[in-house]
């Protein structure tokens, strides 16, 4: 079946049109298989490009390991350049349908063709219950303290699509991101786990990020991760409206308007195109 | 530029003709760009397809990170596959200029496309200088106790394209590969460095094996390490001429004739294929 592979920010996807392989009971299983590094094409995640009801696309994200997530920050810019590029509509600016809303994306063009996009991400959700944390708190879980072992972190945890946990520190220690990550992730306040992002904020504008993300470990950069950084850094007067954001598979930008609705930019690219062997029997 | 991937027993190649991409000097950069497994098509390796003076195909086989290899057993029958798939030639046997001699391949079809190769992997070189080993023995290093911490092991070492050390062992513990083979690499008797396997002799036909890749590390299987094992055992009198070897990647199957030359016979299997967007810029 046809399909085509891109990477936004060193976050590499599988894309494939729904009516290619129109069996969505099965889109498990394709992602599975193809995003296999060694047996199959090789990617972090799978996403079938569907009509939608009430928007001009829906997007079906699928981890690399089968399971379905809600959204995807550097999967969607992926996706809207992917449409664009095969023609599938023609305005710049369209909606696309996930399990976390209607997003709307803006393509930013280069020799016609899409070479950056921005996201709408909507706003941050603060309420412990639809995180979910567990916490005596009701209106949000921020600069509150977690011990382990015999250290306190000052932690903050939204929901932006999925759970994602901010830590603020001067020292990017990968080995910390590595060690403390996975604690963090599967603590028993996070009944569904959580996303966890270490920020070190270089000046107002200007913020660098490593992210352990829930289910997949480190990767070189998380949309919805760098979203929620700059929203909580936002919420707690640490940064200006506008914030770049270095990660390591590259620099997004996030601007946050008055209502607190976040812009998410950032880079898509295309690596290869072609024809996926699907062998059923395999 | 067109590119094709396969996999053989686990082991994947981007495959790319040499008239797609005429640069001998710049193959590395390609190796290391597109087998890239996040910015990249993603491979364990790169094979350019180019002609030879000497035999119907010249192999480039390079390595992910750019360094070229002699070559590469799980390479060679995907390579082949290729180009009869192709239709680059129309004979079921053909001959492969390596760097580490001329091969000769031999297509088994299933509906008219290759489905398993075999490879006349040639003779083991036993001789020390040329693996090389440091060691007084001149003829062979075959059964040397080498110590470890407070471990004793028993190893082999030939040459089969490139060096190769092998221990038989009653139990595959994957722990003690990964710990054991990496110090046996880059010990000091192997000036250029040792790939490392670990077999299990399950019967005189069957041995299990897994190998630990000369800077590559643990892979799902190693056709030219698979050959030396069963060459080493079949020196020591331990299997039959004709043996069936599992890795984790999948089987293959090794015949040693009467005057020692080895056949590796094995799956090759298309993955993808389609044009790679080879940005000159990045």
């Amino acid at each position: 079946m046809p399909f085509k592979k891109l990477h936004g920010a060193g976050n590499d996807f599988v894309i494939i049109k729904y009516e290619s392989f129109p069996y969505e009971e099965r889109f498990s299983e394709l992602a599975i298989r193809s995003c296999h590094r060694r047996f199959g094409i090789g990617a972090d995640g799978l996403m079938m490009v569907g009509s939608s009801q009430k928007a001009d696309f829906k997007m079906y994200y699928y981890n690399s390991d089968g399971s379905r997530a809600n959204m995807c920050g550097n999967g969607i810019r992926c996706f809207a350049k992917f449409v664009y590029d095969e023609g599938l509509i023609k305005t710049k600016q369209f909606s696309i349908e996930t399990l976390a809303g209607i997003k709307t994306v803006h393509i930013k063009e280069t020799d016609s063709k899409a070479d950056a996009v921005n996201v709408n991400m909507g706003k941050m959700v603060f309420e412990p219950a639809k995180i979910p944390v567990k916490t005596e708190e009701l209106h949000s879980f921020i600069n509150q303290e977690l011990k382990i072992d015999d250290k306190t972190f000052m932690i903050s945890t939204v929901l932006m699509g999925v759970p994602h946990t901010v830590i603020f520190t001067e020292d990017l220690d990968l080995n910390m991101v590595k060690t403390v990550g996975p604690i963090i992730e599967k603590h028993a306040i996070f009944p569904e786990n959580t996303n966890v992002n270490f920020a070190k904020i270089i000046d107002p504008t200007h913020i660098e990020v490593r992210t352990w993300e829930r289910g997949a470990g480190y990767t070189l950069a998380c949309g919805t991760g760098v979203t929620s950084v700059c929203g909580i850094a936002h919420h707690l007067k640490l940064v200006e409206e506008v914030v770049l954001v270095d990660t390591e598979g590259g620099r997004l930008k996030i601007t946050i308007d008055q209502e607190k609705n976040i812009d998410m930019e950032g880079p898509a690219e295309d690596i290869c195109c072609g024809v996926y062997f699907f062998h059923h029997e395999n």
